[in-house]
């Protein structure tokens, strides 16, 4: 058992962990381990999006930001999912991730800057980043031997750490958490030049991506998690998505992972923006749609005890003001933070 | 909106409430409010069991226990429960309260030092009580008008607090956490003395009353109630009872209130010893069986929303070593606090 904090990052406390040093997780969970030479990421969403269910007219779209993607200083990972948003529109979005600023920076430059710069007809098209410090971010896998996200660019998993299982756990896993209270920070605002609309969030703008991998469940277990999870999952998707920003959720989408070259996986994740890590803390502990999902999932996995084949996991990043970007072009008035403000 | 801690218990903070500044919670609560001039209170309670179901060979007891209450110095307030126990005892319990620890002391020994010291034929009896300062313990009530417990010696009620409706409100509606953590010190100790048991417990063991009044409620309602929320409170508070002991919970009785001289009434509550503050939190937050409670108390309350007529409430306390204490005549052996060694 280690604390999900590697040694480099703990530094003298003026904020106390929610659990003390008895505490023992009732079930193991894990943690991405960088190198200790990492000291900040890049988690980037490039979204497209078109009018009606079909995703053809964003291939070509798709097939150029592949291709960037292969370019000098590209992503260390990527992935592609879709959605259907709240406006009707089929959404693509590949999440990139990097774990050197300086290479993403000349990537962008040279790449990544034309997705919300060069108009397409028929499309809009976005980018919401983060550049977190390793201090402003926390990860948590069921699995060890199951990375996504930012953890693909990780140098390992962690032994099982204490800091889980209980609420405020993620918020205790952000080395910055040792000082910090995170709270948020000033206003979003909305700034729109010609087609292109920016916002400036505000200070620690909180970046959730929670995932589920079922394709190695199989008859009974699959059963359960299409007929007793997910439905409720999806329940609480809808809500954040549609009434979220009462309660501090600007926007979220639940998409489905898929290949490369677009055919569907077995996983999906949520990913949204809020107001605060403190709003989501509050949703997630006490929100009838979370304690719902947290009630299915559970019931699933006391069910299914160890022998559960089902990955979760999820990251959770409180990003500052200057470590995000959000540019959207030609995209409906509803899509992402554009709500925010 | 104020805080649950009164301004003259409050004090420069070494560590940090959960939530911040900005937080709201999502519907009302309020505390008992003492008259400034208390700073030590006494929660006790008085048990007598006889085997099987009829309370007749008790009845005796109880008359000469009501007696001593009306002596000199006797409680503010007391009530009297019932509960049959895990071993199939019959148990009544009155639980008694003092605002002013020196005239409890006096009435201690004049009278209710006799309840664990005079053997009587075919009954156990027993005491447990904390003497707490009042920085530490707190009390939690959905409807101002209703007090319960220490709350009937209070001063009043507050106006609506903050400091509630999210995990780890407890723990930061006492005072004593805005400077301890009140970790659990030492282990309990059982010393037999003939028939009578003591229990010597260790530092900063934890009390919870938690209770319901349904007396109010009315058709529909009713039968929510009855239907949809006691029995999912009633196999958590079985659980609790029958298995416990591994999670941190020493002891709990379901018991239902009923009037001085034995009829029944529509309240009942629950009261347990905990190893900490820390074991209950984490039962409360993420146990399976309190998640169901808290799951199907959140739907009943969002299906009445502010029409519900049910009144809930709690005290919990976090006791220093000194201010305990626990004694056990002719009782089975799996009493109370004697499971805690």
């Amino acid at each position: 058992m280690e604390s999900a904090i590697p040694e480099h990052l703990q530094c003298p406390r003026t904020r106390h962990r929610r659990v003390g040093d008895d505490y023992t997780p009732p079930y193991p969970s894990f943690v991405a381990r960088h190198a200790p030479t990492v000291n900040r990421v890049v988690m980037a969403y490039f979204g497209v999006q078109a009018r009606g269910d079909s995703p053809a007219p964003a291939a070509g779209a798709l097939h150029e930001l592949a291709a960037s993607f292969d370019a000098a200083d590209g992503p260390g990972h990527w992935d592609r999912s879709r959605h259907a948003d709240e406006a009707g529109f089929t959404n693509v979005i590949c999440s990139a991730y990097w774990d050197d600023p300086a290479r993403f920076q000349r990537w962008f430059a040279a790449q990544g800057q034309r997705w919300t710069r060069e108009e397409r007809s028929g499309l809009g098209t976005y980018v919401e980043l983060v550049k977190p410090g390793v201090d402003r971010y926390e990860t948590l896998f069921s699995a060890p031997d199951r990375a996504e996200g930012i953890a693909t660019l990780a140098h390992g998993m962690s032994d099982m750490v204490l800091e889980h299982a209980y609420w405020g756990g993620a918020r205790d896993r952000i080395p910055a958490s040792q000082t910090d209270a995170m709270d948020p920070q000033g206003q979003p605002q909305v700034v729109r030049d010609g087609p292109l609309v920016s916002v400036r969030p505000h200070g620690n703008l909180c970046l959730i991506r929670s995932g589920q991998d079922w394709s190695d469940t199989e008859a009974d277990e699959r059963t359960l998690y299409q007929r007793d999870v997910e439905p409720v999952l999806r329940a609480g998707m809808d809500f954040l998505r549609d009434d979220g920003v009462k309660i501090g959720c600007y926007a979220n989408r639940y998409v489905q992972v898929e290949t490369r070259d677009g055919r569907p996986t077995e996983k999906s994740y949520g990913m949204s923006w809020w107001k605060s890590l403190a709003a989501l803390e509050r949703w997630a502990e006490s929100h009838p749609t979370h304690v719902a999902i947290f009630g299915a999932a559970m019931k699933y996995l006391s069910t299914l005890g160890p022998a559960a084949k089902l990955k979760l996991y999820h990251e959770v990043t409180v990003a500052r003001a200057d470590d995000q970007l959000f540019e959207y072009l030609n995209c409906h008035a509803r899509t992402g933070m554009q709500r925010a403000a």
